[in-house]
């Protein structure tokens, strides 16, 4: 097993054997989680992208809330690590009861499979079976509290371009209050010593703001100004009529990540968004498809971490992840 | 292969190519496949819950009702026995004519699966089927008729802590007129010599009772009485409202399982449930997560009876499905 | 690897790494893909259906118009070759923008999928698609374009039956303005130099058919007269009420084809339709399930068929596709 940077030593392990979110998670458990997604992406680049790794597990993707993307990427890690997995999209109607939700998956988990990675429009639900349950757990976005593997994802890829994450100018801009990636991502980022700006219009900064542990701005260029990093969150649909944004023109003038305010970056910068974008709104497609533009790399990484979370908390740390099928 | 009672012989096999009901097993057919499902438990106990015993075979899960918890019990059944599973979810109204639903299993059948899992809100359907066509087809519930498989899990469970069927007094209590649940689980009752006790509102019972062979009540409490096992059915939502039932409170007062009503069963006795449950509506939740409750273990035991049915029916008796991946 | 006719000689190869369509592909192409297919078939008869072909590989569905007949074949088919596959369905509502379904597809492949079988409602994504990604495309059906797969499993099906498509009359009866079916046979047929013949109402002929090198007609006796193969195309629900067709029954009585209709034909004619059928429209159930009807063939043969073009597209030509597992 082969990282670019050191070889994880075989002391440090998870503590936990849920991913319910990044916070709680130590520095060398992230660097570990990260050292483990650089062996794992080298098996993405093989002709045969599979390794026996999890075979005879079985992952249940439970899904309570629409998501192509992240469902997908969980997929793919879950069969290049040949585990036999199985997805169940649920309308978060038919389990409106915490009760409800508790005994699905109780149900689910009555059938034994080795881990449930879980997406639910409610903030602690993955917590809360975590405590009822005993299967291990993974938090695939939660409400507005965390999405632990998103933040995963893009540490990784910050630290593929800039071999570290400590003392780096981060800035975060869009919709802070209703992300649930802004949260994970300044407990990782925070926890790893980076220097995160948040910036966001007055409308959706979080009120609790200085809590995070952030620089809080309303102005874009303040945010960018020297960046190593530009990460742009998505807008909502939902929120771009009302009060949140005046209107999507007014959203993009203020907000929009454009090349002449990449300008201000560091002459090195990526740019990152966790995707789906709306192009147009806060971003422009020349800095989405731009050189600066490490968005699709985010994609990329999403399966190696995804695939590295799922073998770290298989317990299976007896097995080298890179024997070939 | 180890089963705790006895070895099946080998001279017993399903005579049928076809689990379409429970009606037209014999005793010895359904002692078959519970013994097989003591193996088939066994696996589902280890690491690796894993055999190649359906290498190679395709199943078809072809759903034309909704039903997250017993696809996936059959898609996990599947996945353990090594089958490629391929499930499809259809609404009804695409197949409203007879002659399409002929055509839809017609065309899925000609890509050659070796067996299909069906659901249909249709009583009957997968006999027609059967009868047309040449696919094995296995019967996950058939509108108002059988579930063959919920009762051969039912069946195992209670084996499992009772030893046996023969002579026990089993109450079945709830909407008994639109319970498929009650029609296979009866018909296998009666065929291995239970004593069967069915209990609902009397607009709820069916009106050819006495053609089942059970001691038919409208008192829970006499029901109850000495039973060695309790089983609950579901009151679906759409008959909550309007002649069924006056009342969900007046429901669970008259009907609902509570911890006082189990005072009158047997010391021994457990209590069943098919879920999805409507906690205070037919069972309390002190019970239904009480020490009598068997509930989650039916859900277990599900995934082995399946593996059993598909293996029996898959025709590979040669091999012993016990043999590690 | 054993073919009926001739062993495809090593120098023949697909000259694309995509399939968008039949237009392009060459006679010896065309050839290729049937004479392999005609390998894939022998294995679908063998009691173990599976060969490790593209064990390792993933094949991602990517179907933005439901198709359960198309996705399912294909899904066996990968499966047959022992790919991993992973099935998206996305109403075309999410991604009304050609931007947005760009930025869909390249979020797909930047997971490093092997190929994408791609159906969507607008003619022409997949060419665009492939011109912008690195993936393997794999047109499933776009529009009222292209449907090549099953111009390539209704030439195999008329091969193996009359043994030649050269010279062949072949009558294509129905909608033909809204048809990819149509189109895409054309093309093949044209290039296999057989005589195709098309007729439709005046309503649903397409206006441009002068250019289709098609003998066109209105008049299905004409059509019909002699034919070697009737192929009868689907009526679409929506285009049965309106300007269309004055009603069912008349165009039952005008283009609906009846086993009196049939006996025009050649004595040895075959029938086929691309399915679903509409029973009583546009093909008699006595035709349909009759001597004549081949169309149960086409759907086993479609499976066989895809796993051709999986086989060739994959680049893995220097394996022997028929190594069992």
């Amino acid at each position: 097993m082969t990282t670019s940077a050191e070889t994880p030593t075989a002391a440090v392990t998870l503590k936990s054997r849920h991913l319910l979110g990044i916070d709680g998670l130590e520095a060398d458990e992230i660097s570990l989680i990260l050292d483990t997604a650089e062996a794992m992406k080298e098996i993405g680049g093989r002709a045969i992208k599979k390794v026996p790794t999890l075979r005879g597990r079985t992952v249940v993707n439970l899904f309570f809330e629409p998501s192509t993307r992240t469902r997908t990427s969980f997929e793919i890690a879950e069969k290049r690590l040949s585990a036999d997995t199985l997805s169940i999209a649920t309308a978060t109607s038919s389990v409106t009861k915490g009760e409800s939700l508790l005994d699905t998956v109780r149900n689910i988990e009555a059938m034994s499979p080795d881990m449930i990675v879980m997406r639910h429009s409610s903030s602690g639900a993955p917590h809360l079976l975590a405590r009822m349950c005993r299967s291990t757990i993974i938090n695939a976005g939660d409400g507005m509290h965390e999405h632990p593997t998103q933040a995963l994802l893009d540490a990784f890829t910050i630290r593929e371009h800039k071999r570290r994450l400590a003392g780096l100018k981060i800035a975060i801009v869009g919709d802070l209050m209703h992300s649930r990636v802004l949260r994970s991502n300044v407990a990782l980022l925070n926890t790893m010593r980076a220097n995160v700006w948040a910036c966001a219009p007055a409308t959706l900064m979080p009120s609790h703001i200085a809590e995070f542990g952030v620089h809080a701005t309303t102005s874009v260029d303040e945010a960018v100004e020297g960046a190593d990093v530009v990460m742009m969150l998505r807008i909502q649909h939902e929120r771009m009529h009302g009060h949140y944004i005046p209107s999507v023109r007014e959203y993009f003038t203020l907000f929009g990540l454009t090349p002449e305010r990449m300008r201000r970056a560091a002459a090195d910068a990526i740019v990152m968004h966790p995707g789906p974008m709306n192009r147009g709104v806060e971003i422009d497609s020349a800095v989405a498809d731009g050189p600066f533009s490490v968005i699709l790399e985010q994609v990329s990484n999403g399966v190696a971490v995804r695939m590295a979370v799922l073998y770290l908390l298989s317990g299976r740390d007896s097995m080298d992840p890179l024997d070939v099928h």
